[in-house]
């Protein structure tokens, strides 16, 4: 091993590396785009299993113990590569499974027939998550080869991430021994700009539920019951109206038990992200003047919890008008979470609320009950996140940006509850790449910032501490 | 004419006419019910040329002037027959056309082949319109027969009120000093129980309209943007219910202006009616709680306006969940109108309202803006009322019932606009005549009570005083 290397020199190092074998980095890279693992679709099985087994060949030949794990679905590669058990273990996780292609027409070139033009290679699953994964794995590889790697090290890598998860998230429970870990890598998101790196600092749990209320025994002539009845179609109305009060905020009682506000230091760097609000109008159509007023936008999507409603079906939709008084009325709504809720609990809280603001002689029920899973959040003083954002600002010269995302993953939930780590979700992901859609790519220059960041963050955790956390 | 005849010696000469004659009378009507007069087939539409003619025809042979009056689409059957230019003029309206048939097995006869079974004859249209038009034809044949017939007379059958009275309605402004009239008669409604005489003392106005929210131009994804951005389906929600507020009233302002409170005496004739509510749960399946709670139910159906919320769309409505921000959300509305109230007035309310309430960054449009019609309502102290009322005290041997309905019928507002004339709405229908369904019938007995009201009305409304009103 060689401790010696100073970050400075681990990345030099590492810039060499890649120099030297970038064609074989790619060519490999091509080799793993060529399988079509689309996950959703039981026409590309046996594909997926081909993905799993190049990846078990692939780490096995980098020297690590490489297997395939059963799941009841598709199977998750697991590797590991055991150092010293004082020094910290990361868990990588990431994923071999795919989107699928339609609309195929819309591709330059065929999604499964990897292409480079321009500095960037165009394939399905070019940057999500191929490309992100294989660039750790290559870094992996160049750390073994000059003797760098002094972390102990597990890697998992699922075939069903964009299909909800439900192989690994059904098998943790009885791998909690085997997935303990200090630090939890995830390279699957992204940032806003090219050389930018960013850190992902939290998402958003996630509960959901439908509501449905239930009149009439049939849709009511609204002539002849007009102001006899109570209309179910206003009152679910009412009834979604009554979850927000009119500065924007939650009315739902006890629903903010238990949310911190953000440390000082966080709503800080949250806040100092300048690209994205300024470009929102123009993004999606309206200003971000949405949520609880005294918060910043950045502020409530990371940090704020919120209800909303999906979506909303009571009576007539058609063309012109039709005079009844629906006999049935539907809302669908999901929750995000922050830390400090509890998914079943805020999923109670919601029902409550309902219950006790619903006309007696309506009938409410629940349908589609789902506990999605708890938020994760990272402190900006966490040393994980300190060392993340040295190597980051070593390789980029350039500060990253700290983002505290509103979307959920529950599975990295899932994942930093069992192994017991600490998140680190750096990506080097970009808008323009087009994942989930026609003519995805990743840029070799995003590829090779990630290639350095995984080598010298994981050349550089094993150094001068004994834990991670 | 023999005009010393007593309300009781006229019923008694009514009696005998229609004992005398019940054979020939039920087989005229089912000649008419043999005529397959669907307005909204284009296939019936010479059947529908057939009926209206077949009128003409029966009309001039009791010795009235009549002829049809073309109207753009379906002909109008005029008829009329003056006494005396000192006498009061009834306009009598009804219509020829019928009901759609399926679904046909549904029928225990054809439902153009009349059968009489057990008191009553079974077919299309028995009831609605062509059996109670029918009896106020025999009665006033049978006036003539027997000199009676001391009210100048005009007769108006269209043959498209089951497809919105287009024709008629568009006619209508154009026939302004042939229509004058003192009152309006309209055998098209009626009662709650066989032998149970009831007069309809009241229609709401109608005027509709669908508001559409805009907001994000696609639907974004809930969790990267919820607490960002405003919801559309939340906002629908909360325009929705900021029209009522919590004790059921119109939180928008001006709503009620020129409303007036029902007379006491109406108040109390209109809650004198024990049936309906004591079944409403029964029927409806839901108690008849809704609306402004400070008046009865039927108060509120026949007496106070609502704005009812026909549908309310936006987002997903699938199975199971979409975690979306809906870009667009859709309410259509009723409004169900009293007298004092202006359509396009309170149309224009109601959209400020919700122009007012609705958040600036959202776009809020309105579609399909419907200016139905006034109400109708007649006071329980005008005489035409209390003259109708004598007469089916000693027609029927009780007293009739008062009903303040809570639908609209708009083109009995536009003839009481036009003619001038009082509207009488008196019917001898019954729930277990199935009309608009399979199996329409009308009891014989009915129709007898039918005949003997509307020849002693329109036989006593001449007498004693030179005008109705």
């Amino acid at each position: 091993m060689n401790e010696e290397l100073s970050l400075q020199d681990l990345i030099k190092e590492l810039n060499l590396k890649f120099q030297s074998c970038q064609s074989r980095y790619i060519g490999q890279w091509v080799e793993l785009l060529r399988i079509k693992s689309i996950s959703t679709d039981v026409a590309f099985e046996s594909e997926c299993l081909i993905a799993a087994n190049w990846l078990v060949e692939h780490l096995g030949k980098l020297g690590l113990s490489a297997k395939l794990l059963e799941t009841g679905s598709k199977p998750v590669v697991y590797a590991e590569r055991k150092v010293d058990a004082s020094r910290p273990t990361v868990l990588f996780y990431g994923h071999y499974d795919v989107q699928p292609v339609d609309p195929l027409e819309l591709w330059s070139n065929p999604p499964f027939s990897p292409e480079l033009r321009d500095g960037r290679l165009f394939a399905r699953g070019a940057q999500d998550n191929k490309g992100q994964l294989f660039y750790v794995v290559k870094a992996i590889e160049a750390l073994i080869e000059v003797g760098a790697l002094n972390c102990n090290l597990k890697i998992l890598i699922e075939g069903e991430e964009e299909c909800g998860s439900g192989g690994l998230a059904r098998a943790l429970s009885s791998w909690k021994e085997q997935l303990k870990a200090d630090i939890l890598m995830v390279c699957d998101t992204g940032s806003l700009a090219p050389g930018l790196p960013a850190i992902t600092m939290g998402l958003r749990g996630i509960a959901s539920l439908s509501a449905v209320l239930e009149g009439p025994n049939k849709d009511l002539h609204s002539g002849v019951h007009g102001g006899v009845v109570r209309n179910p179609a206003l009152e679910i109305a009412r009834l979604a109206a009554s979850l927000h009060n009119s500065d924007g905020s939650i009315a739902v009682a006890g629903y903010y038990d238990g949310v911190k506000e953000p440390a000082a230091e966080d709503r800080q760097l949250a806040n100092q992200v300048p690209l994205l609000m300024e470009q929102y109008q123009q993004l999606v159509g309206v200003a971000p003047d949405g949520g609880e007023q005294q918060y910043t936008a950045w502020e409530r999507r990371g940090f704020r919890p919120t209800i909303e409603v999906n979506g909303i079906h009571s009576g007539y939709g058609g063309a012109g008008g039709k005079t009844i008084i629906p006999s049935k009325a539907e809302l669908k709504l999901s929750l995000r979470l922050v830390a400090g809720q509890n998914p079943a609990r805020c999923l109670e809280l919601v029902q409550n609320h309902l219950r006790q603001n619903c006309p007696q002689s309506l009938k409410l029920s629940f349908t589609d009950i789902e506990q999605g899973g708890q938020a994760v959040i990272v402190s900006s003083k966490s040393q994980v996140i300190q060392q993340a954002a040295a190597v980051l600002q070593q390789v980029c010269g350039t500060a990253p940006i700290y983002l505290w995302e509103g979307a959920s993953i529950p599975i990295v939930t899932d994942l930093a509850s069992i192994s017991g780590a600490t998140p680190l979700l750096v990506g080097f992901g970009l808008e323009e790449d087009n994942i989930h859609a026609p003519n995805e790519s990743f840029a070799i220059e995003q590829f090779r910032l990630g290639f350095l960041y995984a080598g010298a963050f994981l050349g550089s955790v094993g150094i001068g501490s004994s834990k991670g956390g």
